[in-house]
């Protein structure tokens, strides 16, 4: 067997632990598959003294995590510190400058900074892999990069983050309302003390702006994703939505036409009987659709130690094995600027519900509204019936263009007897039979 | 950019003009992804005449497969000829001695022939891909092989059989008969004109035996499988598992233990809401349980024209952009010979239904025979009620060893008032929350 492929972790949190743990568990196997052991060398974390419950005795100890990724004598860097630049950044710089390999599990670094530092790894003849940067177990990265790359790929969607599909799912299965069941996701791991990033669909948003570079042969941009989160999503809705024949899901979605590029980030109402309607809980699932494979679904655990870890090590095998890839499936120089799709130019059916004062000629007074912008009704319910309560519209809209639908909803609010801010959501038809 | 990455193609069915199909249309991309153009420089085929609806001109003719392998100068054979055995085995082995990589969609010959051809393409320094032969365009090899190398895998599992899933979706759809069913899969081409190997379980086998041996670093058995196809399942049975909250799926289950490893096929009740019982129609999927991801899912066509080339292709792109694995994972000595696990002591529940004389006292022998087995039921129902007329009784079963189920099964059918061959399906539970 050849010389150890020698690895220096900086970071050892949850994942960073993890990817120790696997080592010592399965190395003997992991030797056989890639041809060579892999060792650890060397480990950089903010605190020394912390006890992880891992030995770390083996290993060169470096404060500084940029002079590891230089001093270390690693073939490879795993960084698992996080943050989009700062030490993250630093991190992988030095490694490329010292022409030392990047593992990385960093999505809003690869998201927001992923074309230059894929420039940097080309450039040093290197790799850079970040497949637990997205969807954490689920091999969606080597999927697209590899497994599907003789495809024209045109579509990429699914469901990108477990706490929100997490709170979804408990929300529907037991009607409580959102901020109640975002505690809870707290109290159980699965939600951050500070939310926003995952609540808000910032991380599914990194997550989509990744798959659609890999999937259209497009530099990575973060800042052209639409992104909607989950905050505030009411238990009325998720109700609704099940009466319907839905599911509420967050999906990422992102779209080739012959417009340019959508990349979307919002909840969503799917037919409860799809695929990827029944995907619960803190699982992530990643559709793709090419041109020769059609369908492919990916389904998995999005987080956690022992799912990112799998991944950080499959791609430490890789580069071990020395299998390195174009960190965007085409070199650099190949990828193609197309033009981003504006979200008001979208077009697909909508729910919508009003609170509205049960007065007479709300009904109509709405119908007109909506006609005015060209906006056509599937379905109208009226919910409760009160002359001294407010009552609720749920209306399911046909096709329509979101500039419409958002003109009639501002015409809508200023109504005197709509007493609340109307909530839209799309409704996407996933065609899982194609 | 290198030079062209030369190919021949054994064999222009569906497959292989799909082959050339998708380096037409994706041919820019796929060179700027593998680094490298792909160029067919030959082709074989039993009818050089045959008008295939693809121009063949630009490629050498051979009219033996064999004499191509040796002859065409190519780097790698692709091989969709077919049969376990015969001129497919022969083009493969004749390609591995003139140090020729092999591509193959062939199920058959890799689950019969794996282990030596494996040797071969190991002894000769090539790549021995086989991508296509599993589950079509889904990508479950790369997957195990690659993806998630760093688990310890202890169960894989699917919907491995297009044809039956979509017998099995249509007959609870239309509540019609599998005869009926089956025929009309045949005119829709989705089915044989001689479908056996398909609806009994045969393929599903090949499948699942080359799965096992990447999963647990097994050599290849296909022999050890279990099988049981759907040929004849009633739709009575259809109808009562989807009354009891089931549905019917043909799966491949492949279990590592203490004992050793567990191979079979066979149709089984999963629980409705399940991920994989929403896998309908001709689609397949793959379940990998391992020891840090978790379960990890893979759904996509299982076969057709696209979805069976694009994996050929991209199992091509690999070796043309130097990335050759071991073909089981591990190199061929490290493969360990584990004991196979008689399916007599597979213990699981059981659905079974007894169509018996109304007759007083039934009920009472049937629960005896039962009892005296060591067999405990969960629930029964009895279906109908004319003395004149048989009736149906319906069980599900507790955990139950098969061994002990069969030897009831055996008194039962003796019983005078059993007028039919008890129906017993396995009761599968997938455990999705884990």
């Amino acid at each position: 067997m050849s010389e150890p492929f020698k690895i220096a972790i900086a970071g050892l949190g949850t994942v960073g632990v993890g990817v120790l743990k696997v080592l010592e568990a399965n190395g003997t196997r992991i030797a056989r598959r890639c041809g060579r052991p892999i060792e650890v060398v060397a480990v950089s974390a903010r605190n020394r003294e912390k006890d992880r419950g891992v030995d770390l005795s083996a290993y060169t100890w470096f404060d500084d995590p940029v002079a590891m990724a230089r001093e270390s004598g690693a073939d490879a860097i795993v960084e698992l510190i996080g943050g989009s630049s700062g030490p993250a950044k630093a991190v992988a710089e030095a490694a490329f400058a010292a022409g030392v390999h990047v593992i990385t599990a960093n999505k809003a670094m690869i998201a927001v900074n992923g074309r230059a530092l894929g420039e940097q790894a080309e450039a040093a003849g290197v790799a850079l892999n970040f497949e637990a940067a997205v969807a954490g177990g689920v091999p969606i990265i080597k999927g697209v990069r590899e497994a599907l790359a003789a495809n024209d790929i045109t579509a990429v969607y699914g469901i990108l983050n477990g706490t929100c599909n997490y709170i979804l799912s408990t929300m529907r299965d037991t009607g409580r309302a959102f901020d109640d069941v975002l505690i809870e996701a707290q109290d159980l791991g699965y939600a951050e003390a500070e939310p926003s990033v995952d609540i808000d669909g910032i991380d599914a948003a990194h997550k989509l702006a990744i798959l659609t570079s890999l999937c259209f042969g497009t530099p990575v941009d973060f800042d052209a994703v639409h992104v909607e989160g989950i905050r505030g999503l009411s238990d009325i809705d998720v109700g609704h939505a099940e009466e319907l024949g839905y599911r509420v899901k967050l999906l990422g979605i992102a779209r080739r036409t012959d417009a340019g590029i959508e990349q979307r980030v919002h909840p969503c109402l799917v037919d409860r009987h799809a695929t990827l309607a029944s995907v619960e809980g803190v699982f992530n699932a990643v559709v793709v659709e090419g041109d020769f494979v059609g369908r492919a679904l990916f389904v998995g655990r999005g987080a956690g130690e022992g799912p990112t870890a799998s991944a950080v090590v499959a791609d430490v095998m890789d580069v071990a094995a020395g299998h390195v890839v174009p960190p965007f499936t085409v070199p650099g120089a190949d990828l193609e600027n197309l033009p981003q799709v504006p979200q008001g130019s979208y077009v697909g059916p909508f729910y919508v519900r009003l609170r509205v004062l049960d007065q007479p000629g709300v009904f109509a007074d709405v119908a007109a509204v909506l006609k005015e912008q060209g906006v056509s009704m599937e379905s109208i319910i009226q919910r409760g019936r009160d002359e001294a309560k407010p009552v609720d519209l749920v209306m399911t809209l046909h096709d329509t263009r979101e500039e419409a639908l958002e003109r009639a909803i501002a015409a809508l609010k200023d109504h005197p007897h709509v007493v609340e801010d109307p909530v839209v959501i799309r409704i996407v038809a996933l065609d899982e039979a194609d």
